[in-house]
């Protein structure tokens, strides 16, 4: 089972519960709960060691900052702003002089979105996790991954590709100058917070890339019953992605379009709004099904491969 | 580090965060949020395979009701009731035919308490692991662990010792007949989302027994600055108990007040009101700071031990 298979089997199980409270479930970014007048969000995301990260790789602070960032980017992709994160560790006897550090940068990371640690849980464990709860207030209107409409353009946050990249340098045990800012970018990531609330009153479908942008507007597509074209030219990469990729033997693009953990906030809006402040254009949404991308004037249908830490051996 | 000493370190660090709409963070059962009129209280707690489980201990529908139960004993513990859960699962590859059956006895938990689940998450890891995270509405007034008082009685719902006892027979692979009832209780947990209502208009403080119920009152005592006298004689034991722990070498009293996961509620509150319907006055609470047993009329401070998944090689 992959974990694509594992998520078509969750939602399938869980997509339809109903709850007086729930607006929508299993099958989003978030859960949404509407609570009095308010709607909230939250979301739950794991970091586990040998599968996500290696501790050659990172250090215990810049983790703990990874953890929260990983797990709050699907917040903005809702339109909801954290206020508060729950901290569930496992950690191996030999590491737990470890888990001040880990929780110091869970803080910082905390203090940037500007939410609470409110509660947290140690187990022992085989190896370091952190699975990491965020949730928080929706402001104005939810986004769903199922309101993009054909004629809406496709713009993404950020720059595509640079975390896969940076991952596979890691992988590789390459350390050249070329590489660094790509791996720093993996250890980091980023966080939209920002761009979540700025967009959220005009788009109308919204994503955080976390498996490949091929797959992550597959999902938006296949909620929402659309198609849609990237124009391949107009992924927004680092100046040195394609020199970097090449080194590597790899392509800047299919970094861009299969790698993973951009955590980038992909959303779609009524194309009359010009969102180039805080995203690039890369595309449109189409009534006919299906993801085509264009290049060089060519249109060609692609099946993106996407990231899976689940079946991958990374 | 313990798993007490970082509970101490989290509560120093995070205990007096404060976010407007934080009621209650770091340092309960759960966190408690106020949105608009409504208080929330949400709760993260994990079974790790070799840690908490074994899988020669339990197959994977009973893990998944016991994750959700002993995640959601938190809940009445502090007056709410269970409305959503979300799953962080950890497979190994060689299990992952198994998160269908796991995932269906967490949904079986699931509807047991009322609860729906609207979230999950899925990574590989080195061995099995649930994060379990469950939040729901307080109904009427939250209980604290700081609001005990002088000339409270201490309650305690059903029996105590039982799931430490079924812990022990398992861990020394005892599968007489005597020790069935103990092992299916560690395996099957007890809910106690009822009793949690019931007393939570009229009880003072509360706590879900996890870590030992001489640990657990202690931190009663600690939050609320007063002390406790326990009756031991009034302990609720299963009617085989005795047998059972001395054919172990045990002492049924001992495990009752210092083994962990009974998942049972233990409140206190003013003396006029009778709950034996549906728990056993087992002491009282004092001024005068401190822990006693009272046994056979004679008084004596006691340390407890408690149970520490952390540190514990079980």
């Amino acid at each position: 089972m992959k974990e694509a298979d594992w998520i078509e089997f969750f939602c399938k199980r869980f997509g339809h519960c109903s709850h007086p409270a729930l607006e929508k479930g299993v099958g989003d970014d978030a859960a949404l709960i509407r609570i009095g007048e308010e709607m909230w969000a939250i979301s739950i995301d794991a970091q586990v060691e040998g599968v996500h990260f290696r501790l050659d790789w990172i250090d215990p602070y810049a983790l703990g900052i990874r953890a929260v960032r990983a797990a709050s980017s699907d917040l903005p992709a809702v339109g909801a702003r954290a206020a508060f994160v729950l901290l569930s560790y496992e950690v191996p006897p030999s590491l737990v002089e470890k888990i001040g550090e880990l929780t110091e940068g869970a803080a910082q990371a905390c203090e940037e979105l500007g939410a609470v640690v409110a509660g947290g849980n140690l187990s022992r464990g085989p190896a370091l996790a952190i699975h990491t709860v965020v949730l928080g207030p929706v402001e104005g209107r939810p986004l769903l991954r199922s309101a993009a409409k054909a004629g809406d353009r496709i713009w993404v946050t950020g720059r595509v590709g640079e975390a896969a990249l940076g991952l596979e340098a890691l992988l590789r045990g390459e350390r050249l100058p070329l590489f660094q800012p790509f791996i720093e970018r993996w250890r980091r990531l980023v966080n939209r917070k920002e761009e979540g609330l700025a967009i959220a009153k005009f788009a109308h479908a919204a994503i955080d890339l976390s498996d490949g942008l091929g797959k992550d507007l597959s999902r938006i597509l296949e909620a929402s019953g659309v198609g849609a074209t990237i124009e391949l030219d107009r992924l927004p990469l680092a100046p040195n992605a394609h020199a970097a990729a090449q080194k590597l033997g790899l392509d800047a693009i299919e970094l861009a379009i299969n790698g993973g953990e951009d955590h980038e906030l992909l959303f779609t809006a009524p194309k009359e709004i010009d969102w180039s402040a805080i995203a690039t254009p890369i595309g449109w949404i189409e009534e006919e099904p299906g993801l085509f991308a264009l290049r060089d004037g060519k249109k060609n249908a692609i099946t993106p491969r996407g990231f899976d830490h689940f079946s991958k051996d990374g």
